[in-house]
């Protein structure tokens, strides 16, 4: 079964990170929460679900994992004003293995301008960041390219999860 | 005195309201909050500030206000998930009056489409949006281009109203 990184911070929106925490680790997988700072509790914005970072972004292998998760709300806009969390997502990228994208999460791709020529949907504030960013914004449940996959918003979950689960059984 | 609009929405960052919105009314000036919605009350992000939102965005004319100010937090990523803020800022750009921008308001502005060719400044995590947006990002406590004023955040605070109050003072 696959090790997923989730890279997150302090106002995630609940649930996108509870929903498919739940989903991925039903399906056998195993989860590794990367932060800011190894110990720290980090809270969602709405319902302040505690979240506890296993480890710090800027010790981790991009190596160590077969799929990388990046939860939305305002998690991924802290997340980018540091430079670890943006390294990190940038060489997960260059690995090619599954990358989950929902709501903001474009952000921190757009800060490792790893996002020019692909395709993706995410939370309909940041599209214009990600057509500025020289992707192609497209405005659908779920947007697969390659091992990317993105979603909006919470409405389009259960669609995302099936995709993703689906994509890291064949991994 | 000039009569200072205000966009705001919920999640702002309190300090970059409070202080500037002290600031404004010692010197002379009148406020009105623009919003989503008329009469709703928004709420800051840290300390929970409560702001009344005096006109709704849709229905105010920018011809009506001396100067616009945009607060920063997540209140205008909020924000320009809506067609009729965004269509306030553009159309508020073109009148060439004061404009205060600082943390993540550029946000604002980049969904409105005009910071091309612009200098400004604004939250570190956005500056990568501002350079795609076409605009040249300037990692400074205040910037002025024209008529608008940018800041990067709460340190920049003191700085940034001095140069706001004093434009004010010239119109």
């Amino acid at each position: 079964m696959a090790v997923i990184a989730i890279l997150i911070d302090d106002m995630f929106e609940d649930v996108e990170y509870t929903t498919p925490a739940k989903a991925f680790r039903e399906a056998g997988h195993s989860l590794v929460h990367l932060g800011l700072k190894k110990g720290a509790e980090v809270k969602g914005k709405k319902e302040g679900t505690v979240v506890a970072i296993d480890l710090e972004t800027g010790s981790a292998d991009p190596a160590a994992f077969d799929a990388l998760f990046i939860p939305g709300g305002y998690s991924p806009d802290r997340l980018r004003a540091h430079k670890e969390p943006v390294v990190f997502a940038r060489a997960f990228m260059e690995t090619q293995k599954p990358l989950f994208l929902i709501c903001h999460a474009p952000q921190l791709l757009i800060s490792a301008r790893v996002l020019e020529g692909r395709k993706l949907t995410g939370w309909k504030s940041v599209a214009v960041d990600i057509k500025n960013a020289g992707a192609e914004y497209i405005d659908a449940p779920v947007v697969i390219d390659g091992n990317m996959v993105s979603s909006r918003g919470p409405k389009d979950l259960p669609q995302f999860l099936n995709t993703c689960v689906e994509m890291l059984s064949k991994h």
